[in-house]
């Protein structure tokens, strides 16, 4: 019920926040989210460091996920120590004292009709 | 052309099914789907924990993977130990007695037109 | 400039060709593609094996891939020994004697606007 | 804060750059992009080389990572040693001489709505 899967650093190349939304907020606000699973017994204590194109790395940011519990991150939500610009390039890395999953969504409603797009991170 | 593929274990930090559809059902109707592909000679018997992100895992639910099958499932149809809620983040661990592969689809209908995206499960 | 990378087999559980399509043929035809990726200097001699939900495989079906070249090759544009329905559930199992490297597409355009799904394939 | 992840050696099997656009340009031209991170401490030089279905791979496209630094390079963007055609497909490997990691994403707006796709490349 509970097996440990999964790897403790983690990278997200692509990170974009679309500038712009079409349809009701939360749900249909365009939005980038890393999904982190932490199927074992013990609290996984999360850094993220955010990269740029054209400056020094910031964060880390840190988030707790609790054991057996799935943590959405909205990165449009971080905001320690300083929320992440709209509309900019940027790319992730992840780190984790215990194993976790992380997989990485982008729902852009820049449009009338969103866009949907996935993929797992780069685990190591 | 019975090759031995996959792993036992995966993991999709991803999973929300969307609360509402356009289209006509069931082939439009937002799902979210693992497609379990068991390549080899023997049945996979498949347990499934679904994580939340504040309470306890629910399962294991139980399907099997006939020898040369695959099972395309939509975690909406998913009944017993109880039904998946609609509108919330969970995330998910495939176990299985054989080696099987996995990949997550979501079909997102709530707008007029549909949106996909995919990515292969962390496999280990 | 001619780098070996790659695995030798490849499974792609999730495939679906839909039934339907809108806008002009052939680029705008629902489809399916499995991407090759032959970068070294031998042929690849690829097999095909489609999984079903109901029925036992079928194939191989046969491509080859010439050294320094890649195909997308579109699961709807095979024709022996069977062509593969429109509208049903497989998976597929790709086995090449050099490595190669393969990735999975769809475009959906069962409506107005058309869908996109891509992951890479899992190798082993 | 800037841990050494990733692999030297990538493959992205799937590319095509389509022909059409629709909406505000640059942001909404439609565009493949390699989303390629590095996370270390010293510069990624990165050959990219371009395969075709039809004739000889093209490159190497050069480009430079600066430590701490991501780049979202568009494909649309190389120019030598020559233009990358639209309309046509095409495959790449890139190789850097430090470890980086690289995601590749589609951004498909020949109709009136986008379409996404996003994945990992295959690392080595």
């Amino acid at each position: 019920m509970t097996p440990v899967i999964g790897r403790t650093r983690w990278a997200i190349p692509e990170g974009y926040i679309p500038p712009d939304s079409h349809g009701p907020a939360p749900a249909m606000t365009s939005h980038e989210t890393a999904c982190l699973l932490n199927a074992g017994n013990e609290s996984a204590n999360v850094l993220i460091t955010i990269f740029f194109s054209d400056r020094e790395p910031c964060g880390p940011y840190r988030v707790t996920v609790a054991p057996r519990r799935t943590l959405h991150l909205r990165f449009n939500d971080l905001r320690e120590p300083e929320p992440i610009p709209h509309g900019v390039d940027y790319a992730s890395v992840i780190e984790s004292d215990v194993p976790i999953v992380v997989q990485h969504t982008r729902l852009d409603s820049r449009q009338a009709e969103e866009a949907l797009l996935s993929t797992l991170a780069y685990g190591q």
